[in-house]
């Protein structure tokens, strides 16, 4: 079986995501990262943020490799690494002119919108998350 | 009778708030008008986002007259100027070393959370904000 | 002589756009506002930011008419509506569904970067904007 | 020799930097941790973003424990835990009612302005960081 291809979302850097030191203000590349997890949501068939639950972040990191400045094109290819019994994990690799420029991950946990509390993700979207899981090439 | 003080409210720049052109990015300011407003209705006893009502703003601006930069200390008064029957506009003026640095202005309106509909501003925000009306010299 | 088309852009207002009110925070509008700027500039042959003078906000302005929340996709008309000596007004007028849900302003000031002092827009600056300068309907 | 006492910084959670979700966007975590290492920096007597070097960002992190809502009070506690050749290890702890609510991590490197090339902390900072190397209480 061939695995699912990787999920691949462009972005462009903006004046309002730079700071005085004349690069990304490193929040702005968590933006990004947001911005291209809903997408790949959107390309499961999968609207985030309805249907009852949440999937709020219990982790998130990032590691800067290359300095990211204004105007600057970013791709971001979305990897899901792994898929608990309540909690995803999605890693993001932003390529400069095809170069690692930072690479970042998040775990969500589904949580009950109601109770607030964790709870098993979803059949339907497990189900369309699964095929996605050896998404990514070796690194 | 005398009017009541203008309040006063005091942020400092932030690298976050900051962009490329090595200046605070515009949209900064209206953060810090935002929590000066916050501040203003909690000196009047009110809870601002509580209470079953919510105020959007339906106008917004703001004019710029000095270079704002990473680590400034902007003094910010709050000045109530019209109270309407479902509208409040509130006028800030953001000050550095004394000098006028940024002046704005936000028109919220008083909206029902269930039915996303204007109503009436409620007679204990009015009351509280009653007494703040004249409370800007003119300028 | 036909005049230059309005420039359009589009945006998908996203989960960190928004507030706990569930709409967009208002201070985002400016974000897609400055994102359809800088792409009308590139339209243009311009690139923003560069060249030796930047273009500061001396006002800037946004009128909110309907509630925009997230996944919205919003469309971002841009007319040119006053070239000056050195400043150029810019309006923004942004769609949800054909409906217009805001529209704003601002107001630069082309400003020397080594000087920070304003100058005249530059000939090729004010050469390529000439044309858009009647590009919007009466509204 | 007693070490340093940890270095104390409170906040409060503003509208702007919560999401439709009704808990703060967790970008705005970083935004406060930004604040806390400046006036950990200013504490120390260093300017940060002066002196001819900037301070990077190559790696960042955070764990969220516990829902932070609009207008909480959070108290941060910065730690510093390495102090490399080139690079700083800052932790924070972000404790709501005195409860962890969320920790994080920057690795900044040392990098000189001109050449953005990294560079041997400056013996000023180096000196003045070094004895709140220990600062923080096992955890």
């Amino acid at each position: 079986m061939v695995p699912a291809e990787p999920f691949h979302f462009e972005v462009r850097i903006r004046f309002i995501d730079t700071d005085t030191s004349g690069r990304i203000h490193y929040t702005a590349m968590f933006r990004y990262f947001e911005s291209a997890e809903i997408e790949f949501m959107r390309s499961l068939g999968m609207h985030y943020g309805g249907d009852g639950f949440g999937l709020p972040r219990v982790h998130v990191e990032c590691d800067f490799l290359l300095a990211i400045v204004y105007d600057d094109l970013i791709a971001i290819e979305v990897c899901l690494t792994k898929l608990g019994r309540s909690s995803i994990r999605l890693e993001f690799y932003a390529r400069k002119l095809g170069e690692l420029a930072a690479k970042g991950a998040v775990v969500v946990v589904c949580m009950d919108k109601e109770t607030q509390a964790a709870v098993p993700i979803p059949d339907e979207l497990r189900a369309r998350l699964q095929p996605m899981l050896p998404n990514c090439p070796e690194r």
